[in-house]
């Protein structure tokens, strides 16, 4: 089963409680294209980078089965560039910088080699690109997942709304749901958001784990009680690829699955929180990632036949 | 099997988002009797009550099988009275008044009737107190179990540090998981408190779940996402009465069974939530608990099997 990932590669500079980054390679459609390349192959990617994404990174995601040819490489424009400090919590970040540098340019356009592909992982982006995006499939992907944050919400909610009508699956974390849906409580923001279009809503609570709903059902995956959160950067993303590339692996598209799905996203984004960047992404292995799933079972398991 | 209950009767007003109430009935040992009776009888109830506390609620404690010989009346005092106010997110409250009238008083004594009873729950109260009952006990409860708050860590830590070296299970919140051990993760936070006296940790994160850590062995369960919380008031109290009972029902303090009680504890507290004060609970019958437990089946329950 063929997947694309649309969202951005860029640089991140990084302080935490428990260290402080230079320049390093980030962005959304990094850590999905990292998280999914060990469950489906080939990744089909869509980004901007400029002069200065280096090309061992290229090299590192072409060896992990991600396809480049949809990454436009600006030659005299820098990569997007975005900076954050996190508090000790590490729930809440300050922004430092951010240049956009490329991704000002930012025009995807879907290569003819990624047609035909099934599934489709929009990351946070303007959401005019992401309906361009949609627009240019000639046959509609089984499954469409975006995401999505709130500046787009208080900047752009008409085009938000429309490509909400385009996709099958939302993810956002609890704050954008209920700044989206204009309802505190999670069930009724959900309730609300999937009138918007998205049959699926995955509501991310970051060291409080994600709730999966789908018309009137819910499911809760844990996040694993971690001893310490390194850098929570990227576990988002790394979520979703998770989560994408275990739909893209099995094609199976149905509750039940989805709900595997988010565990195997959950387990992914545990692991990238342990280093600073992708870094972590790069080392696992598929024994790390069962053993991580079984400690998901172990995590919530219970014999409820002898509760009653 | 019998269960002593140790704690406050008395009366809250509270104010929440949704509504504001008059002064109600409260404490930390009513939400726990009016819990843990749906699962054990009888439950031996030690606590302090001034000439205002209501008859119909005596008599309604005590026609659910809760025994008030160790419950003092004072004849020329109040009871003990708690005025606060919730914010939005329902997680934090305001302190608006608080009268210990008859509190300052209780010297609680464990009725010879009381005497040989397998588990002990200590409401949360002045560590000394909690020791003078586990002092009382001519047998050492096969489980004691003990709720604390942040107050006592600051003005009584002497005394509280004594105390849980003589019980089994602590429930504390995060944030008091967090204070009594000086470290923010909580896997870190659990390690340190374990090692202060209890063999288990129990922390409640509110809307966010609760773990139970063990040795090296943790264990998680959700908090049911609800359209509304309406006042979260005796949530922690009803879930430790669910938790106790099924222990005590079942004379089962194996890790798993564990487990499986704090489930009924979780199901407890979703319906206390639904209404002001302990309202909710005088409702409820045995076929309401068992369809909640089973929405938390549905709510974690995956096929991990097809995950590999």
């Amino acid at each position: 089963m063929s997947l694309i990932v649309v969202g951005t590669m860029a640089f991140d500079a990084i302080e935490t409680p428990f260290g402080k980054t230079d320049r390093i390679v980030g962005g959304s459609a990094t850590y999905v294209a990292y998280a999914a390349s060990n469950f489906v192959k080939p990744v089909k990617q869509i980004s901007i980078v400029g002069y200065d994404f280096p090309q061992e990174e290229m090299d590192s995601l072409k060896s992990r089965g991600v396809e480049l040819a949809g990454v436009d490489v600006i030659k005299d424009k820098k990569s997007f560039f975005w900076s954050g400090r996190y508090h000790l919590d590490m729930n809440t970040r300050d922004t430092l910088v951010t240049d956009l540098n490329v991704l000002l340019d930012f025009d995807p356009k879907v290569p003819e080699s990624y047609q035909e592909s099934e599934f489709l992982m929009l990351g946070n982006l303007d959401p005019k690109l992401q309906i361009k995006v949609i627009q240019q499939m000639k046959t509609r992907p089984k499954l469409i997942v975006m995401d999505t944050m709130n500046f787009w919400m208080e900047v752009a909610m008409p085009q938000l709304e429309e490509v909400l009508k385009m996709v099958d699956v939302l993810m956002v974390n609890d704050s954008e749901a209920r700044e989206l849906s204009g309802q505190f409580s999670l069930v009724k923001a959900a309730k609300e958001i999937m009138k918007m279009g998205p049959k699926y809503l995955i509501i991310k609570k970051g060291e409080h784990g994600a709730l999966l709903f789908y018309e009137d059902q819910v499911f809760f995956a844990p996040a694993l009680p971690l001893e310490e959160v390194f850098d929570p950067t990227g576990a988002g993303d790394t979520f979703a690829g998770g989560f994408i590339g275990h739909i893209a692996k099995t094609g199976d598209i149905s509750f039940n699955n989805m709900k595997r799905a988010i565990i195997v996203g959950s387990a992914l984004a545990s692991f990238c929180v342990e280093k600073f960047g992708p870094e972590r992404l790069k080392e696992i292995t598929q024994k790390d990632i069962d053993g991580r799933i079984q400690q998901f079972v172990d995590l919530v398991n219970f014999d409820i036949e002898l509760v009653k």
